[in-house]
């Protein structure tokens, strides 16, 4: 039988349940992933970092891949870069070169961890003139996402310490928001500073910014232009990340997402492939989300950065690229597909079997 | 050899680090663990409750028992009290019992979990006149504190779901703020809420105040007379509760504990039981900040009340309550003898092993 | 569209994929899933039990709510009980009602957690007389199950501690392999002793049987008519589960299961409903090993008791059950479905992303 | 005040709580902990691996450092060495050179996990060639060990896999076991095959020597030569470890220890530093062992190999070996400070309180 007759079987199928197919193909068309220049090159744990052959010698090779993916999937426009892994003398060279290739930048990940200086820090470094070298960096990072037509930078930051009484929890606190106070005020009114948090690793006693919770309050204090990046790798075991997700939307700071799987801690697998259906709960948050009242909410839900950050260490990274981009749009699909107003009808009643089973009818 | 003997020897070699022993002492005697009124009855796991011999059979019998341990502790003069579970007709009665043992009543805990309407929810019910009846709940217990003479209500909400589709999650994020909009408003200015969050249980799903974040966030919206309660079995595995309780103090919002151990969920065994580095950690950053520069934390670490929340199942409940309590004092003398000048010596000098030494070099 | 039309396309679709549906609805035809008495009843957290309107009071309307469930999905016909609580003085009688209403006794559940007596454990007592009370009982359930033509004890011993020292664990685990070789001998040639773990609950320090390991062991020291039961509920966060059920069938050790899911800890609700997907891949292991070179591993395959142990405390009784049944054997469908031949070759070939995407690609 | 006068005062409370202090002392200087070459040397994390001034650049160069550990300790004359990373080409002049700093040579170490041809398998691996090259390899490590007097070797397998559907588990099993038969039969009969086990990392999806129950009934299988080692960081979170080595005691499997700490996942942090209690109750299973009835139980705790392994990349790694080593062997006198025979009194009596106190009086 040919795929074509299955996929009209389907849409009968989904019209007969009142859902709008066509309503749902325009948003999984505005579905837009953003790819990362590191996820194409070679990379490991901490034992070891396997090598490929033809692997991506520097950003031009990357780019080349993400031309690849964009060009099957239709959906990856966009590649993150990674400052200093991705300098280039010429930025407007790359950005002529991706946009031969179809391709934009997307956010400009800088890089706080690899530098023998950011041993014990980086933004919350108890030297100023580390500090100041951090956010330095940073300000170099906005002024590459500028160039580049870039509006967003996104801000992964591994500060932490090790041990029980190395570092003075309060103290890099304050020196972490009045670092980023001086770097938020060099943002364009159209750019925003994506933060992310992280349980933990490489620091094993505390992380700076550790959770959604810590991340939130900052985003808040630094103002309009700062809201919160999930990676859903970054959680204890048994985090509802649904729920966070759903309160960062309510309170408008839900920025974007670094998409990847995990069964045991960060393991940065491809996304969707050790609980898939946690990937659908989290978008249909998002979805539902489209209905709120709240014209702010909605506004946030559509404009979320989805992001893609995995680290194929043994897999092929191209085809796993691919792999992931499928399974998100996928588990988007799906999401789309949820009746909202039958489940929020079964949720007025406190029907909960009627609830938990509307979500999920159309997955079986 | 006598325990005199020992003591001098002790004293002598603290002083010789240089440790102001008289100070530490002082700080000692006014430290003051609240025990729970709950503590002194049966309790079990969802398997069983056993039944003890002699156990208080209401809340004269439980002050009675609470009396013995402030008469062999002189630290524990507070009882928490739980309504309904220790509603009486006359609180002026009650009041006057409770002072002719010598204590008085610290924080009123509502119930919002056992009443039959509360199955879906209780302050987040979607329906209006559920959370009414929560809401008044709360306000009688307001009115309760204010009767007795005790300045604090201390709220665990046991409100979430069971399975994912159950809940409207932002629904019940927006109907908790505003239940508890018209409890704060209920309040003297002298009094403060205490909002406890939890990882998870009785809930399985979600749970609406699910972590520090959230009740913190929860606080700010309310006003300076909300602050976050931290219960140490209430995190997921792993997470850093020292980082939460300074990230608390910095913002000024650390209202009080329960203290009670676990190894695996809310176990709520003795207080430092099993992991008893983790109570000193804890006490010890709550020990840093009374140095610190700003007056605010420095008001808001001598203001936390410390209470007892635990769960004696199998062993004798007096007795188990004397065991906590005199741990957290160790605890807490063990913080005082922290050489906190070194530490921030060390730290300000990157000196991990120096600081990681310094910390616990007292507690061989 | 009527679902029959629907169903046509998926047959062809499968078809082409080079399945064999005859023989996947062969498989499907004769599983059998095991519905507990108790999940009729009901039940509750430590904080509240919810009374039920019609809940069954005996064991003789258990049956018949247990019978809608067969009659809805024609292969629910066994019932396990649990004693005392669904004690009668005839089970000849109990035995004819239940064979009237179509169903057949499974699994008889010793209860070795609520007598006083088991305060401080049961087979592993420190005390020769409290361990020969629970072998009596133990002895018992043997009996009762011959009676009722039953050829299953499954025992979940709640053994344990709630702190450092409190038990001599080498002690009760000599204790415990002595009690249990009692049993053991009482057993006819056609009966097994399944032997379930758990992580933890309600002891909270050790557990005599905390692991797969423990159990495993024990179940090779009693011999062949031993075997270990996998309760989804039981292990650590992030352990493979897949794996364990994996290394039971390569062992020829893996009598049972016990389905429910959760997400924090054992919080056993419904089957399926938090992660679908791991219950698949666990039904997937077993699949795979009906093409096992060994008989011994396919017969084992063969012979696994499905049965469901849930608490069911928000949601209806029976429709949760019918829902729990219906998503297990979705997913036992699906993992039916894969194409083992096209795993295998992948999987030669060190193929990961083929491998990975073939397991799955049906589920989409 | 003196140290001399405190110490004495010490010795007088032991003395007076009827500890034979000899005989602890005694204990004491027998207890030896082995070092490993590669805890002198950079490490890292996946981010990062920090450069240090002065780093010992060969076997030779750590050597020296490792004597310096014993200098100040005198308790650490062993040194574990990593295969091919300590590889020389003349080991007698190796091993010279160790005595002639005091040392001997403790447990080989192979390395299954840094070749190319290891990236889907190393003993577990589907191709036959591979899994040879990986025999030969162990079987090169144990013939180092003959040459350089050492009688174990110490098997870390990173084998695993990363995905659903990439392995087969169950013919990995198979394949393991044999691989290990043939080098089993390689050891004298005064050697001994020591088998770690790990929860996961570097494999993400399963991993073929997960846990104890794995490790434990492999070396079952292969004979009396081969034992279980313990790795502190190696657990699920939560899982009690204490029971794990109460366990192997009893069943006279307990090999041996690589001794670290971790609060989050295979954090590798210094021994003792993050939860020392938990040091402290493992290492009072081992003293409570040395009461067994069973002789065999007793001579297995007699010969447990101690080991550190740690990955020291912030912190300077000799001083971080040493304050390791003192942490160790500080809990390790604590637990013989316990008065075992109370403990077990108490524990008879099933005087939780009682028993719990007894374990931890001392460590006020």
């Amino acid at each position: 039988m040919n795929s074509d007759e299955a996929y009209q079987v389907f849409v009968k199928q989904q019209e007969d349940r009142g859902i709008d197919i066509d309503a749902v193909k325009e948003k999984l068309k505005s579905f837009v992933i953003e790819t990362p220049s590191w996820g194409y090159g070679d990379a490991g744990t901490r034992f070891k970092v396997f090598q490929y052959e033809g692997s991506p010698r520097n950003i031009y090779e990357k780019l080349e891949d993400a031309a690849q993916v964009q060009k099957h999937t239709g959906i990856c426009p966009k590649v993150a870069l990674h400052i200093p892994w991705d300098h280039v003398d010429d930025y407007s060279e790359l950005k002529r070169y991706s946009e031969g290739l179809g391709l934009e930048i997307g956010a400009i990940n800088p890089n706080l961890f690899q530098d023998e200086d950011y041993k014990y820090g980086s933004l919350t470094h108890n030297s100023e003139s580390i500090r100041k070298k951090a956010i330095e960096h940073l300000l170099e990072c906005v002024d590459i996402a500028k160039q580049l037509g870039s509006s967003e930078v996104s801000l992964w930051l591994a500060d932490g310490s090790n041990y029980p009484g190395q570092s003075n929890i309060r103290a890099r606190k304050k020196w972490l928001q009045s670092s980023l106070e001086k770097v938020y005020q060099h943002l364009n009114n159209d750019m925003r500073l994506l933060i992310e948090y992280k349980h933990f690793e490489p620091s094993f006693y505390h992380t700076d910014l550790a959770d959604w919770g810590m991340a939130f309050q900052l985003s808040q204090n630094l103002g309009e232009k700062a809201e919160v990046l999930v990676d859903l790798g970054h959680h204890p075991q048994g985090v509802n990340v649904e729920q966070i997700v759903a309160y960062l939307l309510d309170e408008k700071k839900l920025g974007g997402f670094h998409f990847n799987n995990r069964k045991y801690a960060d393991d940065d697998l491809m996304a969707g492939s050790i609980n898939p259906y946690e990937l659908f709960l989290i978008l249909y948050q998002i979805v539902d989300s489209y209905f709120d009242d709240d014209e702010g909410v909605r506004h946030t839900a559509k404009h979320i950065s989805y992001m893609i950050d995995q680290c194929h260490y043994l897999e092929s990274k191209t085809r796993a690229m691919l792999q992931s981009v499928i399974n998100i749009q996928v588990q988007y699909a799906k999401a789309l597909l949820v009746d909202v107003d039958r489940v929020h009808h079964y949720q007025r009643n406190n029907d909960i079997l009627g609830a938990e089973y509307e979500v999920r009818r159309h997955l079986r």
